[in-house]
């Protein structure tokens, strides 16, 4: 059993990044600049989006944090978005989800210059994945596909079962592995709520994609000898042993599965810690796009 | 074994339009009016062109064809397209494809504005139909699921292969029937050139949607009795019986198959005659979202 450690493999591209970053201030260019939104204080988002300022920083990106109180208005955040979209200081930007409840998030998003969304949600974006043009991939489906790159694991002709259909995970993952590349050439089966036989379908996965956040979901006995299995789940349980009284566990029980496995990402420390590299990646992209 | 008849279907659907145009006349709506760009002269293209414009006039319809000359330039088209964008008069046009060799479709496509891509090739379209958004949906996953639809097919939890991953086809209807909605909710598995063991997994199959363009490429043996079959090929084989010396075969043996489906299509009279009257349904869409 292998693991693919998030650990490694995010700094791998943290140092990656600067050097490339060294190499176009030498160059006299631009340095790539991410600029992101938070509404509100929901802590989890307020988590999230220090994380990936810092991040920015540690690879010698520029950042700009913008906050709204949680009372902004749908027309607020719309006027801030233009604004970002228009501001030639900025590459790339992310308005952090989820937003408060009087502010349309389908709106939002689609407001934003698609090649400006380093987020990869923007439906052109959506679109461009699906039909193999170049484009801003969402963050944890582009994670996992660098992961697979940089451990060189076999994808073309295996059965990958992807395990939920949502927009930022299941569903863009499916398409990026199904496609003529490599990583990719699988076989895909999505699978979901309304799913039949399930165990069934995942004992015949050569790869498996865990995106439905139920803790330790995915068993030893539903998994092939020598699979490899991608553990997408950020699930918090209870844990008394603990000083903050829980942890986090993926929707694959790890101790069970590992042992069975050619490849398998820990959780915490693997896809999770991907996302915010690859956001750093897009946002790379995004000022080679732009080339402001 | 019940027929999915699209000569039934088609003109079901027909008659509707008829009768919802009729009833737009009346109440001084504008009447629908697609266009289409026809570049050359291939006689398959030629053959497609005509018969969407006769269906529009058999549905009350207007229409307009616009040819150029195999020679034309991309430029020509280009600005071709962007008249049809800016003319308030056409609803929804198409540029029929394959284009000659000196013009790029991926730029044509692209230059089409999405609320008047009836054909739903374009990214914006794809991306809103991968995310479930109001759109364009392409005309053949879309007839695939008006037949579904109309036939009161179950899907939900069904587990649906769907043979061949391409962009008009495959792909598109991949994403449609693994969506929560009604047809829908199937567990959906994607094969391709790629995919290894697949006689097993088209026997797991409940449904089978065959777009890989081998003729009478699915035989008995490997669908499961009771399966609905969905038959994309249209695939021209030699026949020295027949006059024209060819007929059109579908990529399933229908001959073998059919006794063993639930629901099967024939080719051709099957998907092929729900194409346009797939078309026809986004132009009257269109003339609904752009209220000129």
């Amino acid at each position: 059993m292998q693991l693919l450690d998030g650990k490694i493999i995010s700094a791998m591209i943290k140092d990656e990044l600067k050097i490339e970053i060294e190499k176009r201030i030498a160059a006299g260019q631009k340095v790539p600049h991410l600029a992101a939104v938070l509404v509100g204080n929901n802590p989890a988002s307020e988590t999230y989006v220090f994380s990936k300022v810092k991040s920015c920083e540690e690879v010698g990106m520029d950042s700009t944090l913008i906050r709204l109180p949680d009372s902004a208005t749908e027309a607020e955040v719309l006027s801030t978005v233009e604004k970002l979209n228009n501001d030639t200081a900025i590459d790339g930007f992310i308005v952090q989800l989820p937003l408060p409840a009087q502010i349309s998030e389908k709106k939002v998003l689609k407001a934003i210059n698609p090649d400006k969304d380093v987020d990869g949600f923007h439906e052109v974006n959506i679109g461009r994945l699906a039909l193999g043009l170049p484009g801003f991939v969402p963050a944890t489906p582009m994670g996992i596909i660098e992961m697979l790159k940089r451990a060189n694991v076999e994808t073309a002709g295996k059965h990958c079962v992807v395990l939920g259909r949502s927009h930022i995970v299941g569903m863009p993952i499916s398409l990026l592995l199904m496609q003529n590349t490599n990583p990719g050439n699988c076989t895909v089966t999505i699978c979901h709520s309304r799913t039949a036989g399930l165990e069934t379908i995942l004992q015949s996965a050569d790869i498996i994609v865990a995106a439905i956040g139920k803790p330790r979901f995915v068993k030893a006995n539903m998994v092939k000898q020598g699979a490899v299995v991608i553990d997408v789940g950020i699930n918090r349980i209870a844990d008394p042993s603990r000083k903050s009284g829980h942890r986090i566990v993926g929707d694959v029980d790890f101790d069970e599965v590992a042992p069975k496995c050619s490849f398998i990402t820990p959780v915490p420390g693997g896809v999770g810690l991907m996302t915010i590299a690859s956001l750093m990646l897009n946002t790379l992209k995004a000022v080679q796009i732009n080339k402001y």
